[in-house]
């Protein structure tokens, strides 16, 4: 089991390629319409700024820099009493993520806050070296999260010092995911840029033997255990059935009809590709398993794993029927919107990510153990191997990973002295299982969401929101008022 | 005014070069004798060590290690309720830091601690690439204060691993002057690995606007108006004599006589050298005007500016007059002994100082405003000027002062998240002008030591200590105790 990016999900074996999604992009494009946004209501008007940044703030030897991108949107900003709400981008397009990040939209009124989006180097338009950032390793030596951070630092303040009336206000850092690790991790480095951090679904434990290897994926297997009886079991049982089938030339034919797929599988080989693709699915839609038809990773119906359950009733059917079940089940992920001709595994969600810089950063500092047993989870039996993960990345970008760094970094799980920090978690989002779950200290606080996917607390109001997500919401309001009060509380203390 | 490094100062006008010296080593290596170390009492018996570092902690394009040295010292460690003192090393060789840190070996048996000295990159014998390391800004690229740190971090995190009972004890960092700067920030960035830090004249404030400028040269004139009558008046009215005197081949001839310079002055130029030389030496004086007779940056008598002001008590004397009391008022400091033939103005204080290292770093990272007006200090009036500070430090390293990152980095005066530092300052200490001298929160709190030069705290206990730095001393025990109480006290609860 290789790099299991956060939300692109490069789920890979060792030795296998980093897909560079190639293909099905009318179709994606065709459901980044409105009917499948979450937030019709709320028209989002932001500017768009670049920043130059050093490309390194560690070293000297070079002062090249680059343009980093960031949003900006003040319609209900107030220089009196307001606040800024920055969201530390993470490996994806800014733009994507500011359009996936309705919370701040929807509590800037009340929080009287700029909203300020800050894309991550690497990812989107913010290309430390163009084209050529993605050449080699001495191109990506400068994609890592403390450079990342240090790119927030000088743009807040630079913020501060160019927006009249921003200087003497509280800033507030929020993400999910990955960008909610960095919104952690920038309270923790940088407490005199921001206020408080919300890092919401951020597995900041998913790191050496913080937590079990095979949580994540068990988090994943219950999800589709209650989502429908037989459910987990019939996946569980389809890779036999696959590895049966993909024996022979003419099983490869068949699976290659059965499943639509739109390169057909010509040789054993593919079928632990195929087996990847089909894992990554399941994966994707636990991670995306949201209460209301939505389109982050693809276009999908309300709570999508039930709607693919009701094609996995029946595990104890042949392998060709179990095969057409599945290609039924992938059906929902993969062309809910009923026009997708035939199915691409080397792509498994939006092009918005940025699947190669994030391939460096797992094969670099962002190293996530993962691991599967087949018996608490519906996966095929894959240990931890670091050695093979380490001569895999080695043999991809020319670098090897430092497993223990992150932990060395940021504290692991030694962070108590840290103050003002949500960490917010979905029980159905398998990221929880890396995720702080519980209070640390009083300013250390864990809110959980029974019926959260990958943070859905980030996402815009929407009528069928969970009872669960709107008290996580409203807590997190709190809290963050909280910070801002006692910022103005402070200051008039002093002057 | 150039780079004023912390101890050893290189104190240069731009466009002087920076002195590496050359002679008089034989003298040095004389008063390195047990008659003018502050410790004969206390035998310092410490183990050598080396650790495999990373070159470059923040990219992965290399993978290149080095050997960083680091002592120990563990007679009275007790695995049972003991601690961990670890000396954030500065710019020098590491064995002088701990020849010069008496309080460390003073408190051990107190606090049942083990004693950790670590050398600082690119200095003493921690050279990432050898007998290269200076050569060029390519090889400089990893001498940083955010390295330096993480291989602080490195090395506990391998301490604790690799030291039986080492794993579960309280670690407090402590460092004087830049080291001093390095224990806070190490407290600020790493709070996981040290429960602590003393940070002793460390001038964490020293840069851009956040003291003025010319506070520094101020305290260095307070100290030489205050210890005997019309002595910061004469050597203010000697830099005009000096002016007078090199106009003309026979005063630069009689100059060199009059002071007994080992190299000649041959041209008009070499004047603002010496006046440079002459300035370092008062300000390198009023560092270590310690109330016993030490050896720190020289072999040095029992308050030494008292007894230099003897031979400066009358400003109204002829040009030539006023430069032959400078000689014996120079003498103080460069002969104490009586042994030395003549004085190099390209030298002013120990071999075991990194003058290229600091030079560096000062032309990087630790860009230190300092300057003069005459009039509230003793000195020529000297502005502050980035510009050609910038210039020349791109001529001799071919980098650029980022003077604003160290503020971005660590804080500047915003730091009252952080908690369990204390400052500590020396009146005296011109470093103090850039230090915390008040509390700013219940948990980081400053100590100001009336009597004190340069962390005289730091130094051994000595019969002719000043009642204040006593009291200085247990109140930094009593907090290293607290500390270590709440650190045990915390562990207990959570098992």
């Amino acid at each position: 089991m290789g790099r299991l990016s956060l939300l692109l999900l490069a789920f890979l074996t060792p030795g296998a390629a980093i897909p560079v999604p190639p293909a099905l992009r009318a179709f994606s494009n065709l459901h980044l319409s409105s009917s499948f946004t979450s937030r019709p209501a709320i028209v989002m008007n932001y500017s768009i700024h670049y920043i130059e940044q050093k490309v390194d703030h560690f070293g000297f030897s070079t002062d090249k820099t680059f343009k980093q991108r960031y949003l900006i949107a003040d319609k209900y900003w107030k220089k009196d009493g307001g606040s800024i709400l920055f969201y530390t981008g993470n490996e994806g397009d800014i733009i994507w993520f500011c359009n996936n990040t309705g919370f701040m939209w929807d509590v800037a009124e009340e929080l009287k806050a700029m909203l300020v989006f800050a894309e991550h180097r690497y990812y989107g338009q913010s290309l430390p070296f163009g084209v050529n950032s993605f050449k080699d390793s001495r191109h990506l030596n400068f994609l890592t999260s403390e450079q990342a951070l240090a790119d927030f630092a000088e743009l807040i303040q630079h913020l501060k010092t160019t927006i009249p009336g921003a200087e003497n206000q509280p800033v507030i850092a929020l993400g999910g995911s990955y960008g909610g690790m960095l919104a952690a991790w920038f309270r923790m480095k940088f407490p005199h840029m921001v206020v408080g951090a919300l890092a919401a679904s951020a597995p900041i434990w998913q790191f050496e033997d913080l937590v079990p290897c095979g949580v994540f994926m068990e988090i994943v297997t219950t999800d589709f255990r209650k989502s429908g009886p037989h459910c987990s079991e019939s996946i569980r049982r389809s890779w036999d059935a696959i590895n049966r089938l993909t024996r022979t030339g003419t099983g490869l034919h068949w699976l290659s009809e059965a499943l639509h797929l739109c390169t057909p599988l010509t040789n054993p080989q593919d079928g632990q590709r195929l087996k990847d693709w089909i894992s990554e699915t399941w994966i994707n839609l636990a991670m995306v398993d949201y209460p209301y038809q939505s389109n982050f990773l693809q276009p999908l119906p309300a709570w999508p794993i039930k709607v693919v359950c009701q094609y996995l009733k029946n595990p104890n059917v042949s392998d060709s029927q179990l095969l057409q079940n599945i290609f039924q089940a992938l059906n929902v992920y993969y062309n809910y919107s009923g026009q997708a001709r035939c199915l691409n595994i080397s792509e498994t969600s939006t092009k918005s990510l940025g699947s190669l810089g994030w391939s460096y950063q797992a094969c670099t500092e962002m190293v996530m153990p993962f691991c599967t047993n087949g018996i608490n989870d519906m996966f095929e039996p894959n240990s931890w191997d670091l050695q093979v993960f380490s001569d895999e990345c080695f043999r991809q970008w020319g670098v090897r990973p430092r497993p223990s760094w992150i932990t060395a970094m940021y504290g692991g799980k030694n962070i108590s002295s840290h103050t003002n920090i949500v960490f917010s978690n979905g029980d159905l989002d398998p990221w929880s299982g890396g995720g702080v779950t519980k209070d640390i200290t009083d300013t250390l606080v864990a809110i959980t969401i029974p019926d959260g996917a990958h943070h859905l607390d980030l996402r815009a109001n929407n009528a069928y929101d969970p009872k669960t997500v709107l008290l996580a919401r409203s807590l997190e309001v709190r809290y963050m008022k909280q910070w801002i009060g006692d910022f103005y509380a402070s200051r008039r203390k002093k002057h």
